[in-house]
């Protein structure tokens, strides 16, 4: 039982690191409105502005209960074990169903500090895989869509998928029940958060479609560049400093003495990526791409997220450079050859580097971090370490990922699509929503 | 008595609480300077900059002596409660006359690593009270003026609203010999800080006049749109950021675990206060507002604020959603039926929500903490919770910071307005206050 | 020896503050690419956002290992004393060479978590540094050229000076082996980061040469202004914010007390700084100067780096006033007399009062803190305090970072001049860099 101060001083770190974390949705609304056009300037930040208050809402009301509900609560926030949702999982190693259906608004749990604390850490985990698809989605989805989706996104597909791997759901009792390794080993969201984001985002960017004017009749690709790439850059350098907070606050304990190696590879990871998509573009095309490096930088993110307590400084920096190279590619076949058109290249980022950085955990887990997690004993072993069982749960937790995110949120916008429509009529989009549909200009003119 | 560690965890927390306080002023520059006209950015950018030297300089010098020179020293930053400055109320449970005159420029403290703590924690709070009217008071005022009003807000009227309420004064001992309640409680600030700047702003927008062009000959008003919604965006959520540790930082101590409480109900007040604003508006006119939906998130913000510590989650959601619906009215009543020119709508956030907030103590207080605040014993209870005093002290409070500041301020700005004048010629407004006023474009060609 | 729990604190509190310095990239990016024109405006953010990666990697392969590697490890990151690079240094009392040898790639450290906390807490200062020259160089230098100098700094130049002061180097020892004071003391970078990477930046405008157009063939000088100065305000107000974890986190823990008196003095100086060059340029010129009062604050910064826990509050003020003016005068002496074209002031900023600030040390170190600093007994103690020796010591530091930083650097530009050129040809500089070097605008229209 860790001591009263103890508890305090993790608390603590929770807090600010959940902070942190808040912070990105700065980031994500640079990024997102300094890639896409000033005509749509005022609508993607709204969308950024608003995404926030409509999750943290409907996470409150609904969304924490489902995703975290079946759990007994955090009576403290502990050490290195105690305290962790994980240490929960090892004390019942069991799994507690599809989805929770306790704690809804906070009742019941409001006088406990630690559930407090972890309450407004999970609450902006879930603001980040939402705010994603606002950037895949953006200069033509209509306003009252996006909301209406940002309610289905923060009260039950998030949340669900979440339960399944951080809330004592099957995917993290993988180990225990079926021998696949430690379960589905997620440590900060590389697929839980970013591979969510990700695979909704591309489900909404199929039934909305390519902008007009991206597909020519004539088979050219229109270039439709961002309106403020300073923007994008600032909010790109947010994002790598919220980052900080987003791995190493998910030791849920300062009082873990990961969260060094978990700063260490983050930053690592992250340089490798940008490194590794600016010097590849820069030799493959000549000029070196300040935008696809931006987007080096956040997929070496993205794939550190999941591994970054259970691999060394030396891995974080190979699994960087592969998220770079992942990128450039996955940009290039969504762009060029699927003709799926992602203004920001989110889905590049979050789905492809998550899915990556997911799998990397079974690869490159090297046997100093993790003992008891998810109720198995021993610690969390990769191929190259040992353990093939835990790249095989890795590849469970990634295909159910994709195919459950998928058809969800597929069949969520398809619905909304029948019931009054995603996308605003051609002439808005034309003219650019910040006029017709938000009532304003980014940049007024007087 | 804590121990050293204890309080070396609770210094660090002030500190770096204090420094996310600090960074508000970002915020607060990219709000309001993306609310006004491109012709004034740099002018609107200048007094956010400017603003932090002479409120620092100012209350190190003269204002932190006043505000807190009556009170004995903090010796430590303790527990939940040692340390606090309720702390030393409930100590002496006396008033410390209606200012202080000790502790000027640090001398006498300045090896007090607990009073310096405190002081660095008190400038930003200062200086938040100090930026807002420079919201409000926008494209028309002189600067010279506007660095005389930095030296008297930050030596003279924000210290003596603060020391009635959080120095030992009157205010604070309304309970303890009046009877009422626990005295004027408010956590961080919504009547302290936010009212203090509001009404400030309110008295300095009735001195200057409304902008040429706002109010025609005709009976129109003029829309007079700031140049840079995303601007205005990134601010309001960096402020969002800001006030986590403007209200949590407000426990002065990470041993009080009161700080996940205070953090949740931030984030959940604003959430409704962004929604609540966003909805209101949209409902009433069709579109959404972007720009309301900013201040509906602050007056969500602002109006926790003094509650954020006594009151269930419920009840903050409750707050926020009256704050949003606050927050429309005010703007409207201000620019349409009293002619009151305020651009950025502060006047609106912060003095209409900061009275909300501060009476909200006196309704929703649940009796769960502040037990001994101000030196009354029993918990803090508003309205609802069997305290009916506890609702008069607060609308004492809010009475007397409507009236002392009001008049203070407004007496201040005549008597500048007679000895050199706070509004620039007529050519100046019409050009821009840039070009005459600063020598400089916000945004050169070239 | 300090408990577990203190060890956590401590690492908990370096890794936050050197989250924040990480965050003054963001700073820089904006200070450097608003003070600089839209044409080059891709290109300056490009290189804030390169040299991070290039300096993370750079570091971590070969750069840690030179300034750290002769050092023993640290086993803990413990009390005020224990655990900070000094400790090292007292216990050993010796110099360990020129350079270091060891500990590259993280290889023997990585599973160390005071290592691995302070090597995040080493890149970020290095990073800082590196970042400086790109602000002085903008507009006119070679891209892959600027990635070679990121190479360059980050793995050799600034690791070897500072290693002499902060490894273990003979510069720390001066005090110890001939009798200079404490050696040379620079608490958090004045000189080892501020002017090395001044200097640098010095050395890269000599070799340079000025922009096209700045000094005409007539004898005029071209203004050549800043295409955004809202941009450069907010970046001035982010490196404020990022500067206490710069400064109050170089105390490597917080169990010392003394984080408390850094911060007030960092807030202190920084503000005189502002006031002070904002006031002295507005009696000479009639106008305030934005560009200038950020130049002041920062110049308050740096000059308050080296000595910020050392000094008392009031030294603290008085040293952000003469930074303030040291500031003025430094950018009106490059610019007007010798032409030397620095487009944002970083030389004035960075060498100068990072000059300023290492010799205040030795001048205001008033005797209350650093006892035993660099293996000499008693505290630290300045001219005005009875040691003429300690200023001494700090003339000696500045002069071999002049004279060392400057030859090195300009060797490497002079070398890189031969090899491939440093300047982009005449026509990339009149179009502005970002069409013909980074193929692409910093403002796309459509």
């Amino acid at each position: 039982m860790p001591t009263q101060l103890e508890q305090s001083v993790n608390l603590a770190w929770v807090l600010l690191c959940g902070f942190l974390v808040m912070f990105m949705q700065v980031g994500f609304a640079m990024v997102e409105t300094g890639f896409t056009r000033s005509r749509n300037a005022a609508n993607t930040m709204a969308m950024n502005l608003v995404i926030y208050p409509v999750g943290v809402l409907g996470f409150w009301l609904v969304g924490y209960g489902i995703m975290y509900g079946g759990m007994p609560e955090w009576p403290t926030l502990g050490g290195p074990v105690a305290g962790s949702h994980e240490a929960a999982l090892r004390l019942l190693g069991r799994s507690y169903g599809l989805f929770g259906t306790a704690k809804f608004a906070l009742v019941s749990v409001s006088q406990s500090p630690a559930s407090l604390g972890m309450f407004l850490f999970a609450v902006v985990f879930m603001d980040t895989a939402a705010t994603i698809p606002t950037g895949a989605m953006a200069e033509r989805w209509k306003f009252t869509a996006f909301m209406i989706y940002g309610v289905f996104m923060s009260m039950l597909l998030y949340p669900v998928y979440g339960n399944w791997v951080w809330g004592g759901g099957w995917l993290a009792s993988l180990g225990a029940n079926a021998g696949l390794g430690h379960g589905v080993v997620d440590f900060a969201g590389s697929s839980v958060v970013h591979m969510t984001g990700g695979i909704t985002a591309l489900a909404g960017v199929l039934v909305l479609g390519p902008r007009l004017g991206k597909y020519r009749a004539d088979g050219t690709v229109g270039a439709m560049l961002g309106h403020n790439l300073p923007m994008a850059v600032v909010g790109t350098l947010i994002l790598a400093f919220g980052w900080f907070g987003f791995n190493a606050g998910s030791t849920l304990s300062a009082s873990d003495p990961r969260i060094a190696l978990v700063a260490v590879n983050t930053m690592l990871s992250s340089s490798a990526g940008a490194l590794s998509a600016l010097l590849y573009v820069r030799f493959s095309f000549r000029k070196p791409d300040v935008g696809m490096t931006c987007n080096g930088l956040l997929g070496g993110l993205v794939a550190i997220t999941a591994g970054c307590a259970f691999v060394s400084p030396a891995a974080a920096v190979l699994i960087g450079v592969v998220a770079g190279v992942v990128v450039v590619w996955a940009v290039a076949l969504l762009e060029r050859r699927l003709h799926i058109d992602d203004p920001v290249g989110a889905i590049a980022v979050h789905a492809a580097c998550g899915c990556w950085g997911a799998l990397a955990v079974g690869v490159f887990a090297d046997g100093s971090y993790g003992a008891g997690w998810n109720g198995v004993s021993g610690p969390v072993r990769g191929l190259l370490f040992g353990d093939p069982g835990q790249l095989g749960a890795q590849l469970v937790g990634v295909l159910v990922n994709g195919a459950f995110v998928f058809s969800a949120s597929y069949g969520f916008f398809r619905l909304l699509e029948r019931l009054m429509g995603n996308r605003v009529p051609a002439e808005v989009e034309h003219a650019g929503l910040d006029g017709l549909e938000m009532g304003t200009d980014a940049y007024p003119r007087g």
